[in-house]
């Protein structure tokens, strides 16, 4: 049978797969660092002469960012399409301190393999290609017919693929659409996202005085940014951690009872969780268990803060300016124009005298959640009872994945959120990982679900 | 007359005098960056070389920090003592950016030279060790004894001065000290300062998770150092600017009525004063004017702010650290030990919980306020008439010299606040500046206060 010689492959392959994931971690695609383009561009180029490789043909598209993979087959015709989705671009890997080992030499410890991108999304988005790969190189055709489609602006929130998506909105038809850029429940215990949280990004800047002045001078007088932006940092949530911006919950759709029954019967230590993280306690909005509030409460992070001085010793400057970026993670069905025009006018409200307060928007995306009584979702639970020996669970998210309500949007297709990796991985911080019997666990997986797909 | 001697050296020298000032401000004498250690030690060897140059017997005297000099000259048996006290660290430049030349490179544009130490205190330093130069170059000697002690610590607040000084208290003993480390009130209106602000200086850390954690998948059960630091700082100041830690006016003494009517007086433009620092408003604690908040009521100001993301684009990071160098300016009578007990004690009450707060004090000085009717005073007056051509105000100051404290407390005596520098010089700012008319000017007012001071 075809899925037999496909799994021997891909026992056969796992070192090559393993040096093919390196080769293409060493690589920094910081999309938000152009010092990184030439970087960025040649991840790009890895993924595309990969599908060029294992027999599809892949084109490099150029947005005004960072270019776009895009491959086909249509290997079953009159089939189910499916949709692949990844990123190649990464985060900046800022703090470089913490970092045990550096954080662009991919290096193994312990059964997993420490880089940034290692799970978001590099690792990840290689299962899909190594599970096509596997299908061409022993049937030479796929199942089902699979469209490719592999972006570097994730991370920043790139007008790119919204572009190319919404201008290819035929070429791009699909049946089904899979993404793998999100988390097992745990080590052992596969799961399903049904649900992400959508995300308002924004920057604060604070201006004062026209320069930097002597803070015993001219303290008393002349006003502080630094105390202004803390002020108005205060200002957005309340000691129960409640958004104070008013009308940020309007739109705030509750959790069902359904949900908040299966997430407390899912295996969660509320104690080894705040252990894992290691803070001296877990906190939050009152009234919400612990995931209630990671996956399905609206929340308020301030992501960074600069201003005055930074260097070693104490220096008595009043400064000019003070910033911070910050964002707000949405739920069903908060609206992110919406979110947006509520943040401005209450920085306007609080503002305090003597200082301008300017905000900068960068990306938002509605939150999500999907219909799980679907054959692409039971197609998907037996592909992963294949990879991984034992069905998934069905969870939600904190974080974001835009394209997935891009997809929604224009494709009029929900996705399958297939994620092999695990909740410690330090995905956006430092010694970011990927379990490799996971990375093979996917690629099996993936494999399995093209055959699924084709008897949905 | 050894007086119009001296004038005409003055005179005659004027342009040797700019050259050896540009000499030293290329020295980026950065007393809190090590890396500039030895540049430190090379402006102190800059210093002590002038003053042997000029006649005196000068020594570098090693510290646990940057060493002081010190020198002495007894010309005047059973005459009275001058001290005379500067220093030659500078703060560190940052931000470099705003700087219109580099800081390090000392550049004359309309008169006034530009460079990071111009006016604090390199420049107004060197007006005391030419005034000694012209005397000895043309009387021979000086009119009274006088001893000179440059310390190198002044701008991180190091412990070498205060060590030195408790340990030579006989050898110090002097009947007048004089300082210029302060500012004219305004371009034509010489001032002698009568009060300075004391300070106390904290880092406040605040650490949440061990790591930088995905603000999506962890935000909203995980405390955010960058929020809880907003909090802990918003705390300490209202809308009205009154600092609200509890007990922290207990101890200041109100302003006399003859200060408030004496301020009043003052040739003082609200409007100017805020088109001279460009901000948007004037601001600060209800009740008081400009001036007297500037003056004589404390302040609190954040002077650096720190935490997660700060390069460029958005990173949506949860962090796990975040800081703030902050400081109070304080007025008499209030101690910098209860200050940092009362400090301590509201961050310890009002640390949000999920995070640890930890307080470094780096240091604290008392306020100070001198008696302004002595003959020493007098003195003052008549040589500030003979260098500037006119008589000076008194007025007081928000800065902060934490050696007048200590000469006060070791030795006994009053210092003489004379300042040669302008409100707008930007000491601790981008394109700090002093005026070489003030320099020249500075240099012949200390001459004559050698003279003045021998027959008070």
């Amino acid at each position: 049978m075809a899925i037999e010689q496909v799994d021997a492959y891909l026992d056969s392959h796992r070192e090559v797969f393993e040096e093919q994931l390196k080769t293409l971690l060493r690589i920094p695609s910081i999309s938000a660092q152009p010092a990184h383009n030439d970087d960025t561009l040649r991840a790009a180029t890895f993924v595309r002469d990969d599908l060029v490789a294992m027999g599809c043909e892949a084109e490099l598209v150029p947005t005004k960012g960072h270019p776009i993979i895009y491959a086909e087959r249509h290997d079953a015709p009159g089939g189910p399409t499916l949709l692949i989705y990844g990123h190649y671009d990464v985060q900046p890997p800022e703090p470089l301190e913490p970092w045990l080992s550096p954080p662009f030499e991919p290096t193994v410890r312990d059964g997993n393999i420490y880089a940034r991108g290692a799970t978001d999304d590099k690792g990840q988005m290689l299962t899909h290609l190594k599970a096509i790969e596997a299908w061409l190189k022993t049937a030479g055709s796929l199942p089902v017919n699979v469209k490719v489609l592999i972006e570097g602006e994730e991370e920043v929130g790139g007008a790119g693929l919204e572009a190319f998506v919404a201008e290819h909105r035929k070429r791009l038809a699909c049946d089904y659409a899979v993404i793998s850029d999100t988390s097992q429940f745990a080590p052992g215990i596969p799961a399903i996202t049904y649900g992400l949280k959508g995300l308002s990004y924004f920057e604060l800047k604070i201006q004062g005085a026209k320069t930097d002045l002597h803070s015993g001078t001219f303290g008393g007088a002349v006003a502080n940014p630094c105390n202004a932006l803390a002020a108005i940092l205060a200002s957005l949530k309340g000691a129960d951690g409640r958004i104070l911006i008013p009308g940020f919950y309007d739109a705030v759709r509750p959790l069902e009872d359904w949900e908040r029954a299966a997430f407390a019967k899912l295996p969660f230590s509320e104690s080894e969780f705040q252990a894992s993280v290691g803070a001296p306690e877990l906190v939050g909005e009152a009234g919400y268990s612990t995931l209630e509030r990671k996956w399905a409460r609206p929340t308020c992070d301030v992501n960074g803060l600069y201003g005055g001085y930074q260097g070693p010793g104490p220096k008595t400057v009043l400064p000019a300016r003070a910033g911070a970026k910050l964002s707000f993670r949405l739920v069903p069905d908060q609206d992110p124009k919406t979110i947006s025009q509520l943040f401005r006018a209450h920085v306007e409200r609080v503002c305090p005298p003597g200082v301008t307060c300017e905000v900068i928007e960068y990306h938002g995306a509605p939150a999500v959640r999907v219909n799980v009584d679907t054959p692409g979702v039971r197609a998907a639970v037996r592909a992963i009872e294949a990879g991984f020996g034992t069905p998934p669970v069905f969870i939600r998210e904190g974080g974001s994945i835009p394209v997935v309500g891009l997809l929604k949007e224009q494709l009029g297709v929900d996705t399958l959120l297939l994620g092999w990796g695990q909740s410690d991985d330090n995905l956006h911080g430092p010694n970011e990982k990927f379990s490799l019997a996971d990375f093979h666990r996917g690629i099996k997986t993936s494999a399995h679900l093209l055959a699924e797909l084709a008897r949905a």
